[in-house]
């Protein structure tokens, strides 16, 4: 993995990075498949022609069904999916903390019930690094807690300290992993995750400690479930400082346009949120000019498009008008049209912050940028 | 119109037909759209991906809703769908008397409840017409009564009788509203539509009677509503040799990939039916060698496409076990890449078909099919 930073502003990062399934221009938005599939009738097809760079997958999910095992066998993530470009798959850790039910915390790891069929599930930093081995994806994220933002401050700390033991216990497996003969990627990197709640002091001495361990890359989870925005904002200023300028910085599940304007100027590289899609598929579309609700009355005749001059696949082609009347008749193609639009805005997005970074106008452009998208939103 | 039969073999037509919106080869199957979208998030631009000549929009549920004004003002179907090859509209009579609460058949028309929301609605030849003038399909359907196939001799006589006198209007109407200077399709067709149930005596006078009245083309209904394939055939072998030659034949709501082959050994150039996207939409998908169930567990390490060779958008890229695990998962790609791979199964089927007739080896190649259809199907 070679990770350059090709140009800064303020803390703002415009990096290339080469994986085996080839390179990634950050900043960088990944589009959510949670079981191997874009919510949305969306294929990895459609994800070429919107300028998808990564596609994130779920661990959890795919755990429950159909299993990693069968995913090896089909000689992993990419093959099944047929996408040739990086993966990055999440650890199980979320999915299990918010979905799972009778979950028990142990040194060892968290014992659950799967959602589908309430059978017992151990998944610890060594079965979600296995797991994620089978899938083979460019860039494995290690197994942690992530405490609710409301958490107490002796719970977190505690749990911080257990996440630093857990991301020991990844490397280690994941080491171990990558030097097998029969594991698919044996180049798959290991993102460390940063946890803390809202708590500066923890957040930035387990950043020091992650960042001595010498990871290929840092994530910071746990914001963007409860707090405010400014609280993750100053997470942000206080603690991305302590992580390496040199390694790129993942900000999970985060989230609005103007969120991810706020995550790059404070030096994030790689973003994924399920709002695009989420949002598409409940005919909420994002433009230049504030969100639409297409299920609005006054698009029955709109003749235009989503947005003037959009490339997407629903833009070059469909109208609002059109658009709505799949929507309000409740057939697939309306959601699948909002949700390829969401996409290609968020991409895009990415590509414009991209150049703006190149040509030295990031503070410019997301001035403007912000401007456009708070009309309506 | 030109409608020119380019061969023949025993009944069996191939022919070439222009229309105002491109030209159609047959025999063709044509891919129906319900609302104005083939179900299954299927777009236009994938219809143009797997060879669909002409689409069919079902008249009552759009009059339902959007309304036919409001795809008047928009332009008509084609502008309405971005579809710019030929469209069939139905006249709404079938789904009137298979769908709506609460009718009444009287002469002028069929009054009716809506099923979205329960309003009155009466439709009649005039307003069938004047629907399909508003959406400015290629091909409209004259309005006719399709009697139960268990209905009594004596209601069926009667019934067929008002179909012929609707019939007379319906060209009335049409007439008047292709000479309207703010029609959008001037040249709109218009087919009539043979009925009779089972009873032959009654299928071979009506069919001589619309024969007479020199229609753009005709069409067979009521046949696939629960009588037996064996009577189906014996109707068309009676009176598709009372419907003019030179004219083009279109049996409504058939089939099977075997029906169809029947029908075009009787004569039959035009055909439209669900099976394909409703199958698809349930994992059952067809290929040379039978049906397969794609729930099927023994298909969950399948790394063929459905069909090996099959050019569809599916089999290009995806594999029977990634489209399993979608189907389990209920991801909507699931469905969409089943309906793509059964509608591109038919469009190739016709192709083969209309090069069998060019080769004078119809007889040949539809037992050749049949063999491998039969073989699980």
């Amino acid at each position: 993995m070679k990770y350059k930073v090709l140009k800064m502003e303020g803390r703002a990062k415009r990096a290339h990075m080469e994986t085996v399934h080839g390179s990634i221009e950050t900043p960088v938005f990944m589009n959510v498949g949670t079981v191997a599939a874009i919510k949305g009738a969306v294929s990895t097809a459609d994800l070429e022609t919107i300028g998808t760079q990564v596609e994130l997958s779920n661990t959890y999910h795919l755990h429950v069904r159909p299993g990693d095992e069968v995913v090896k066998k089909l000689g992993g993530l990419h093959k099944f999916m047929s996408w040739n470009r990086p993966i990055l798959t999440d650890s199980g850790g979320f999915q299990v903390f918010s979905l799972a039910d009778l979950r028990k915390i142990k040194e060892e790891g968290v014992e659950f019930r799967s959602h589908i069929d309430g059978r017992k599930i151990v998944m610890g930093p060594e079965e979600s690094m296995q797991i994620q081995s089978n899938r083979a994806s460019t860039i494995a994220m290690a197994f942690d807690e992530c405490p609710s933002s409301l958490a107490e401050r002796s719970y977190v700390k505690a749990s911080v300290d257990r996440t630093t033991r857990w991301l020991e216990r990844c490397r280690k497996k994941m080491n171990e992993l990558n030097s097998r003969e029969d594991t698919i990627n044996r180049e798959q990197l290991l993102f460390g995750i940063n946890q803390g709640a809202i708590f500066e002091d923890i957040r930035i001495d387990h950043a020091k400690r992650i960042s001595d361990m010498d990871m290929d890359g840092y994530a910071i989870g746990g914001l963007a479930v409860g707090e405010t925005h400014e609280e993750m904002y100053h997470i942000l200023d206080e603690t991305v400082p302590y992580l390496p300028t040199e390694k790129p910085v993942y900000l999970m599940g985060v989230g609005t346009p103007a969120n991810i304007l706020e995550g790059v100027e404070r030096g994030v590289d790689f973003f994924d949120c399920v709002y695009p899609s989420r949002n598409g598929r409940h005919g909420h579309v994002y433009t230049n000019h504030g969100k639409l609700n297409l299920l609005n009355a006054k698009y029955e005749l709109d003749e235009r498009p989503i947005e003037e001059g959009c490339g997407c696949p629903a833009c070059q082609r469909y109208s609002r008008a059109y658009i709505r009347h799949l929507l309000k008749a409740k057939e697939m193609l309306g959601l699948r049209l909002c949700v390829l639009h969401n996409l290609y805005f968020y991409n895009k997005m990415m590509e414009e912050i991209r150049d703006a970074l190149d040509a030295g106008d990031f503070a410019g452009y997301k001035k403007r940028k912000l401007e456009g998208l708070e009309l309506t939103n």
